[in-house]
């Protein structure tokens, strides 16, 4: 009972600390987009290909959690926008007060639209607040169609899903209908973007979508 | 401090429960192997492939994790093996813990093998015993080849990495040689198997190095 009581107040305060950013955000008028998604299901090639997109219509920048490293930082560094990498040290998520710490180090005036990159998982991530207008799910063809039975809670619990590698329909056993069907079936109100970071197929409309959003 | 300090006993806890599982398998002369990896690596296509491939030579059980569903358990039923399904309500991996509810169940004196299907993830499971004689990472193509770079915990724990989609090899930009030698550079003792659970290509040295251990 205990133990359940001190998740239950971590999570609280995380919710809380959440908030903070949020407002702190809300008060430079910048947009923060949380991407969550398996490992190598295409989160930094979505940032990459969304920077390319955006270019001259909002002003994107970037924090990119990790458990070790800074090759996706790196990265996203070469297209020059700014970019804050967090190292969880293992820790398998990014939460609210990691972001707290990263927001002070960027200008938030010259950003409107923040992507943050959370940890390659699909499980940790799910529900956790860090301060974000939209949650995003990437997932992508080769793991397969049934991932929502598996992995429900973040598919339930997210604004939007991106199916991404759809350039790899033709070889591999994937059904694009009963994917979208199981989603649907758990999150009514989602919203399904099909794209291919590789052939920059339906990146258009993620832009196009992204970009009303930071217009609200 | 506290909280380290918590953290140190917990695990402590889920040794000393690993270690009695592993005499509750060594007992029985029942070989357990855990398999962890992303979301949509592959972990249950393997456990399919081996069944197959050892039919005749070990008798074959498995554990199956998941954070909920059982569609899994319920594929790999459908090959007449005993299977036990462990449902985690969300939680990132399995424990020893849950494994030792299991075992009961299990008639391990009909069991050579023990295939246990950890929960999809390269983060939470890394480096936690089960009771297990060999952990196992399975790390497909369409991942891509830097995720030892960014999962390297997992890496250096494992004894053995399985490369999986090697049939996908040629629509994909997969550095095969880099990949391997990032991972001999973490863990320069690991195995290392090639394969395809779509083509069954180099299932059969998977298959033989099992059998193998199961006779030592």
């Amino acid at each position: 009972m205990a133990q359940v009581k001190v998740v239950e107040n971590i999570l609280k305060a995380n919710d809380q600390i959440a908030f903070q950013n949020r407002l702190a955000l809300d008060k430079h008028k910048t947009v923060a987009v949380n991407l969550m998604a398996s490992p190598g299901a295409g989160k930094t090639s979505l940032v990459m290909r969304t920077i390319e997109a955006l270019r001259g219509r909002v002003r994107v920048g970037a924090v990119d959690g990790d458990t070790a490293s800074q090759i996706d930082a790196d990265r996203i560094a070469t297209t020059g926008i700014p970019v804050i990498q967090i190292n969880t040290g293992g820790g398998c998520r990014l939460d609210a007060n990691m972001l707290q710490s990263a927001l002070p180090q960027l200008a938030l005036d010259e950003i409107d639209l923040l992507l943050i990159e959370n940890v390659g998982n699909l499980v940790c991530p799910a529900g956790l607040q860090l301060g974000e207008r939209a949650s995003v799910v990437i997932s992508s063809i080769p793991e397969g169609d049934d991932k929502p039975y598996k992995y429900p809670n973040i598919f339930v619990k997210v604004d939007v899903v991106v199916i991404n590698k759809i350039d790899l329909l033709p070889y591999l056993d994937f059904d694009l209908d009963a994917f979208k069907a199981l989603v649907k079936g758990l999150n009514p109100t989602v919203r399904i973007f099909e794209l291919s970071c590789k052939t920059g197929e339906g990146i258009a409309a993620w832009a196009d979508w992204l970009v009303e959003m930071c217009a609200l």
